[in-house]
């Protein structure tokens, strides 16, 4: 059965045992139990512990061998010593799906690694699932089937379904989001503790929801990232599904990164490449819980932005001008209003008031009303208006009225209204429970506001983009099982292939290839040593340039010899190339490609010089990239003026850069994960129309394979 | 009578008039009656207006001259059209405190201005100060005095008076975070909305509020700066009197700027500046309303953190993990335990617990709360910790009882006790008001709690930093009245006098002269144009490098005048200068000073090359500068690692650098503002030891004066 099978199962049982259950209902073994009875589970409960007859009312078994039905899911409370016993009784039985909740396991060192590893497979062999251990459980919201000791589970108020879908790996973090969101009243289908994910992590939940007709928007809390790959393959499935997956990853410092390898075992990535390859696959990326809530409330109305063009209204000048502010800082646009529209508005409001955007309709707007309301029905008509931000600071009763006609306005349109309400609870709570009821999404502040908006519009803009998912020029290449280093020559001929201009060159074993050969080649040529035992060949005196015939290039030859078996006296010498001279009005570039653990192949570029050494610009994505993407990378560089040409330089050839950061990462996609790591350092870009040019490059395959390099 | 005790006045009247009061108490001229009698205001309240005899149960009399006692402050309700008339009335009354609510004057265009003008002018010679206009009013909160209609004055649960004193451009933004303040239980003195401030203004309410002895925290909302240098001033009151001053700048954006033009006619200066020199001084800026709130509530505890290392702990791994996270990203030190901490830690929590910092005790905490507060007294006596952030995720009686043994330890300590509860408010709402009524900063999230101790950390460090105020080598210097533009040598020469080196060089007025000496120069030289009319030296051919001899120097000399010559044939040349050519490993960088509108002379500094016409690199503060401050401008710089040398090339002379960027600061502040623009450029930085040379340089003196400037 598949993870996702399981997790079907797991989120929608009929009959639930509880090993190892406690009459204590204050305690963790009691607590599962107390929350099943609380919520009133229609489903067959089952307590198993051979210390009691009875709990809750509730017959109790002596072992789940006992139990006289069926049991879809078990959750476990009993140490981690026993675990080996149980599963041999969910086997026998034929349980299936497990919930641990016991600690003891990978968290707490080698003892409990091994212990779990053994559970796993065993687990495996029986064909049983696994949530947990070290979790606190799960919830399927619409039934309302608490698995597990959650302090949001005894909840009195009851929850509140709806579109979200929540994994978290951490049971703390991810259960009391979960209640600060059912208090600002968005509903969810599931919440899935994972804890230490030894089987079903946080992306298999991921896939479950995203495939699940209740759920529409995916939510994530992730410590690591526990399978890369199909994170990546999810993303089509939120595109087409039209479900935007929402994540927040912890563990993104160097101290955080150990605390998480001692807390859950997991191993975290660096964060930069995971919020390069995120963004690159459209999941929405949020910093902290309260970002998170705010994300989830906007994209629970399952409205889309069709652009950043965004219009601000307010009864307040000061509001329009901070949320003008957090729209530059963040990216959307404060779109000016087309002449037609902005003449209606103002023929609207009051004089004193503001018909440009952001729009101040003025403290007039609260009596009369149709102000406010044939403002926005202007701005939900005018196409050039992608979505409408409204700001009061007014509570009592006008407020209210003024929430309600912004329900009734929002109800008949599609493009998204978000309301920031900033005030008191006492003055302000009644709109905004209003609102929050139908459906609009309202924040307390206009930061809070617009960000919750961005997070919007980039899954809006993500989701309608077209991903080109043709690959070219090496797409019919075989590379075979390359091993060991390719060094400059081949990695040369290798970029050749792929049609990316490297110099022209010949290779010469030896001085008399070279004296038989040397007049072939078109002068001024550069002449390098060829040794995988000599990585810095400038500073070894292993290259002349600008040799103008065959006798220099014969005198080349001899003291490069000379200089390089001083320099290291035992390295193997391959022997010299000879290559053109390349001149122009370039600037220096790297490209290269990275092997993840966790996204496989990454293509890595930036320029050369104080670009790379003291400001540490790079862009990353998973590779292959599309030509927007690559573009994309560029763009990112805080060197990129320097491509457009600034202060008089001219502009350099970005559309063949492009072309060979596609061409490379194609190249590395094809390779399947053979490539440990690649660079072409430098790749000089010159003046548009120019093209580009490798002048060197090494590959370092992962197979080791000496013998094949010694005879390459 | 100064501002400051006009607003002592405003803020503590014994008797407030209501001019153009109405019966209508939801009207803006009938709530402050309204507010006035809900809160019980003990003083006397004369209620104006012609139409009625009685309102609300006092007497109302016909115009301020009937009124049978004294005024100290009238609250104006009438039409800026009226503003003349009852400025005669107030005169002529002795009534010398008003409040203007009315809107209709500088805000809304020439007409409105003009009327602003006119009333301030009368006012002035009348002795008349006044708040507003276009403002919603004041409140005393210890005294529950308000005075005006802002819908927080209607609060039904009364105010909580306390330590914050806040001061608000904007009156919705301003009582809408005031309110929002409050129910998070944070005490305030004072709030004043200052409006269009044509006579007091948010600066002035700050300096009376740091002279306040009720009042330990201030906090302002500003869209634009009424007086820089006032707010300058008040940096070292808040220093003195160890109260830090938290702002919160709108109209930071280019939109956000056009925005507030219109609303309250302010000019918003460059938010870079801005945030320079507030930094420079001490003053907490915060990023929006929420972060204005979490910093007031910090601030109130009155506590300060003698460094920024940060122990965590927690009962949940994860979220010790996310706390590493954001304190990495702040800039806040989660300090290593000492050996002997760490034992005593390791001793007190469960084994699966983390003992390091951060340092989870588990939820077995919970249960045995001595593991808790143990861990907690064995930290507020460990010398190397300065503060100390509690996060947890528990509600109910259990949660509630750890929160009451933090507030038993945060009372007998000194160091700040932060505490993070994320969880629902029907869980956690109890703990939370504990905690709020006792003082403990308590917030939601991990993130929200480090972005207050990290404000916290940064007044405690500042108000504990000593600033040189002793100036330096320029101090008993004399510049005169300087005019005009000074060009390269007379630049040089002053630079020269101040201590930095310039190339040693002699100028020519023409041929004669440089036949006659050019044999007393030391060669190599460089020889250069002078002529203001020719700014681009080297585009116009007017520079010449590495003349060996006197004779090279006249035939330089030839070819310079006929290069400029056929360049602009017009301009007039002074001559030429032939100096040293200085040679070396160095860095270019550019040191300049600029007049800013709000802050005076500004000293800016930054790397040559891309890392200015690209990165747009550079450091700003207000001058003078101490060598602590000059240090800390260097460090800001991207570019900086080049100073420090990477890649093996060496440091550079960073010593000598400062002294450069103190000297040039002084002579900016000794010029008293007299400077419109000043820049040093190159200024080359050599290697350690080998000091700095300057290249070239200008000012350009504010005072236009043709006359001097061509005789000089």
């Amino acid at each position: 059965m598949s993870k996702k099978q399981a997790l079907d199962y797991l989120l929608n049982p009929s009959s639930i045992a509880i090993v190892g259950v406690s009459k204590d209902f204050t305690s963790i073994s009691g607590k599962p139990l107390k929350n099943l009875l609380h919520h009133k589970f229609t489903g067959e409960i089952y307590p198993v512990n051979p210390k009691y007859d009875e709990i809750g009312g509730l017959t109790c078994y002596p072992s789940l061998l006992d139990i006289p039905g069926e049991v879809d899911v078990a959750l476990i409370a009993v140490s981690s010593k026993r675990m080996m016993q149980i599963l041999d009784q969910c086997k026998e039985k034929g349980v299936h799906h497990l919930v641990l909740f016991g600690s003891g396991f990978a968290e707490v060192g080698e003892e409990g690694a091994a212990l779990q590893k053994e559970v796993l497979e065993k687990a495996k062999q029986s064909g049983i699932h696994i949530l947990g251990p070290n979790c606190v459980g799960l919830l399927n919201v619409k039934k309302a089937i608490p698995m597990g000791f959650a302090t949001s589970f005894e909840t009195v108020a009851g929850f509140k379904s709806g579109p979200v879908g929540f994994a978290s790996q951490s049971g703390a973090v991810g259960f009391s989001l979960f209640g600060m969101a059912q208090e600002e009243n968005i509903g969810f289908s599931y919440v899935v503790n994972t804890g230490n994910q030894m089987d079903i992590h946080s992306i298999d939940c991921i896939e479950y929801m995203l495939e699940d007709v209740d759920t529409k928007v995916v939510a994530g809390y992730l410590e690591g990232i526990p399978d890369g790959e199909l994170l990546i393959k999810l993303s089509s499935v939120s595109k087409e599904n039209d479900k935007p997956v929402i994540l927040l990853k912890s563990g993104r410092s160097e101290l955080g990164q150990q605390a998480a390898l001692s807390h859950t075992a997991s191993l975290t990535g660096s964060d930069e490449t995971f919020r390069a390859v995120a963004k690159q696959y459209g999941f929405i990326i949020v910093n902290d819980l309260d970002d998170m809530i705010d994300a989830m409330k906007i994209f629970s109305t399952g409205k889309r932005a069709k652009g950043n063009r965004v219009v601000t209204i307010s009864n307040s000048g000061a509001a329009g001008i901070v949320m003008a502010d957090y729209s530059e800082e963040l990216g959307l646009e404060m779109v000016q209003l087309s002449e037609r529209t902005a003449q209606k508005v103002k023929e609207l409001i009051p004089s004193y008031g503001s018909a440009l955007n952001p729009i101040d309709v003025t403290a007039q707007a609260l009596k009369e009303q149709h102000i406010l309301t044939e403002t926005l029905e202007l701005l939900i008509h005018d196409p050039d208006v992608d979505a409408i931000v409204f700001q009061t600071t007014f509570g009592g009763e006008l407020g209210l009225k003024i929430c309600e006609k912004i329900i009734e306005i929002d109800a008949k349109t599609t493009k998204p209204i978000i309301v920031t309400i900033t005030g008191t609870e006492e003055l302000t709570g009644e709109g905004r429970l209003a609102l929050q009821n139908a459906g609009v999404p309202v924040y307390a502040t206009s930061y809070k506001t617009m960000v919750a908006l961005k997070h919007l519009v980039d899954f809006s803009l993500f989701s309608t983009r077209t991903k080109t998912e043709e690959l070219g020029a090496y797409s019919n290449g075989n590379i075979g099982n390359p091993a060991g280093v390719w060094t400059e020559v081949k990695v040369k001929e290798t970029l050749s292939k792929l049609g990316i201009r490297v110099p022209q060159g010949k290779v010469f074993a030896n001085k008399e290839q070279l004296q038989q050969h040397k007049n072939e080649l078109k002068y001024p040529v550069v002449c390098k040593v060829l040794s995988d035992e000599i990585l810095h060949k400038t500073d070894a005196g292993g290259v002349k340039v600008n040799i103008k015939n065959g006798d220099e290039l014969a005198a080349a030859y001899d003291g490069i010899m000379q200089a390089v078996t001083a320099y290291n006296p035992s390295a193997r010498i391959e022997g010299v190339l000879a290559e053109e001279m390349i001149e122009g009005d370039a600037i220096e570039l790297f490209v290269g490609i990275k092997d993840d653990p966790q996204f496989g192949s990454l293509i890595v570029c930036g320029l050369g010089g104080i670009f790379i050494e003291v400001l540490k610009d790079a862009s990353i994505r998973k590779a292959p990239v599309n030509r927007l993407e690559a573009k994309e990378m560029l763009m990112e560089l805080k060197g990129y003026p320097l491509l457009e040409g600034i202060r008089g330089s001219a502009k350099k050839d970005i559309n063949k850069l492009i072309d060979t950061l596609v061409k490379v990462s194609e190249f590395a996609f094809h390779a399947n994960g053979k490539i440990a790591e690649m660079d072409i350092n430098p790749l000089w870009v010159f003046e548009d129309g120019y093209g580009v040019a490798a002048l060197d490059g090494v590959i370092v395959w992962k197979e080791k394979d000496r013998v094949t390099q010694a005879n390459r």
